[in-house]
């Protein structure tokens, strides 16, 4: 496994199959930070709890496929190291340490934290593990002295909190023993779902890694397009388009702009324009369609198994530096 | 080691040195207790940080001290498993887990959480550690399916959240895996310090396991007695007198009666009193002072590691049945 300067690390919660969504918004850049940074991908399947608790997913089965995702994106476990997180007990007991430190008032002022108890008022999400749950994830981030996270917006205030701990835990052991995690922000594209509404399992309007090209052409068929263009001669207007904003994501700029203006002059038609669509599409899940074909289960869990234990191994050294620091030094 | 009926579970942090209060408030029980159900006593060190993170202990040192107290007391490793709390990584990890279904209410409302937010004011215990103490306790019980906890009165809130979580847990799980803990509920001696306030550290006012005789005479020497009397002479009036307290946990009755009616008659100093007070917890701090002549560094050492091996080998023996349940089963 390669070295590089900078370490990221980077989880993603097993609730269900990823989408083109989750390929534009994290995966891709997985794929670029892997080649540059000593990365580590894990998935959050303790974190799942915190929303998931009373769903009854199978979150073992559900980890597996996370991370055929994951390989069939191209995630390269010869790059980087690939583990569960309930798999790494540190994780938990560097929470228990961190949770004893950190003022309730930081997590009670978390943004995110009122914004989703507000959005998911659905969901019985008024939970202990739910406010502590940036605690948590800063164990996760802190462990493999993560120099930057690459994360969304909602996320800025959990990294905001993960550096406080750090100082303080830094003031109140007066030893530096951790790095303060930098967030790796990046423009993540919304792509909506293709009847407008945000991707979501429960509409069924999303395009999965796992789709077939006839499944896709199925989505995109019956997909919005400008609503005031009701005849092919009619002249169309791409930006009030969905699936132009598929293009714009994964066709060539030679394509987009041939869509564009043949839209606009109302020389092409919207089936014509998805038929490209899904080539383009297609063009981005073939590989992954390939990559899937040669992944074996017993690969996968070899993949997850030595990925566990190289986690391990950083992880409990690190521990050992903490509960020095927290405990003192022991004699025997 | 013999096997009962009934397990226990019981805990105390490693803060300092044990006093009189301790020995009767728990040891002496755990010794009794010992006998007749299969009993594990553990170190409380992640829990000290809630209330002692600040403090700059060595906990570790601190541990080894605490387990000497329990081992001189007569707390016996051939009976009990004597074990260190951050040893057993399995209570982090089912706190995680806990901590994902515990509703915040649960706690906020937690009557002994109000208390000492207000009573320790002076302290910065306002943390999510400190909120969330009751969550990690109940793992601290229900890992070893502990039938009893033996508690005292301001405990009740925690054991009964820890009923709560265990019975929603099973709710949400649909699979009783756990035992629901009952509390072992005793009349606490308020043994006061011998300057008549709270026994504590700071106040120079406790006799500790360790005091030798003469260390106690000195205590003993400047204890508050009945105020009014002044002479020998004077009738003194025992049931408002420090030393009289002393006499009654750990002097036979007939000495009690002999000091009582000497007093009340005034035909016996305080002096002469104190003396005898010093003979009777002579006679409980004697054999402490023997066996712990006894204990070697090395001794308690071993008894440590080889009770965190046994609480190990129950604690994730649990973690199999919790993971299995929340995770769904994996075949691999």
């Amino acid at each position: 496994m390669p070295k590089y300067l900078m370490n990221i690390v980077s989880g993603m919660r097993p609730t269900g199959q990823l989408h083109l969504g989750h390929y534009l918004g994290v995966l891709k850049k997985w794929t670029e930070l892997q080649d540059s940074r000593n990365s580590l991908f894990f998935v959050a399947d303790w974190h799942a709890l915190s929303t998931s608790y009373e769903d009854k997913l199978n979150l073992r089965k559900l980890s597996i496929g996370l991370v055929k995702d994951w390989l069939s994106a191209g995630v390269n476990p010869e790059k980087a190291t690939i583990f569960i997180q309930s798999s790494v007990k540190a994780h938990s007991e560097l929470f228990v340490i961190l949770n004893m430190l950190t003022p309730l008032g930081w997590l009670e002022r978390n943004p995110t934290y009122k914004d989703q108890i507000e959005q998911l008022s659905n969901r019985d999400i008024n939970s202990s593990g739910f406010l502590t749950y940036p605690v948590l994830q800063t164990a996760d981030i802190i462990l493999y002295d993560a120099h930057e996270v690459p994360i969304g917006e909602d996320q800025r205030p959990h990294l905001e909190i993960a550096r406080e701990i750090v100082r303080r835990f830094h003031y109140l052991y007066e030893k530096e023993i951790f790095v303060e995690p930098k967030e790796l922000l990046s423009p993540t594209p919304k792509l909506l779902g293709l009847d407008g509404r945000k991707m979501s399992k429960s509409y069924g309007n999303s395009i999965y890694l796992t789709d077939s090209s006839d499944d896709v052409w199925q989505k995109l068929r019956g997909a919005k397009t400008d609503t005031n263009r009701v005849r092919k001669t009619d002249k169309g207007n791409p930006d009030v388009c969905l699936v132009f904003d598929y293009h714009k994501e994964f066709s060539s700029l030679e394509t987009q702009n041939e869509m564009r203006e043949g839209c606009e002059a109302g020389a092409i038609g919207c089936v014509q324009c998805k038929k490209a669509c899904l080539n383009s599409i297609d063009s981005t899940l073939q590989p992954m369609r390939e990559r899937r074909d040669e992944l074996s289960d017993s690969f996968i869990e070899d993949v997850i198994a030595s990925g566990n234990k190289r986690a391990n191994t950083i992880a409990e050294e690190k521990m050992r530096a903490v509960n020095s620091l927290v405990f003192g030094e022991f004699n025997s």
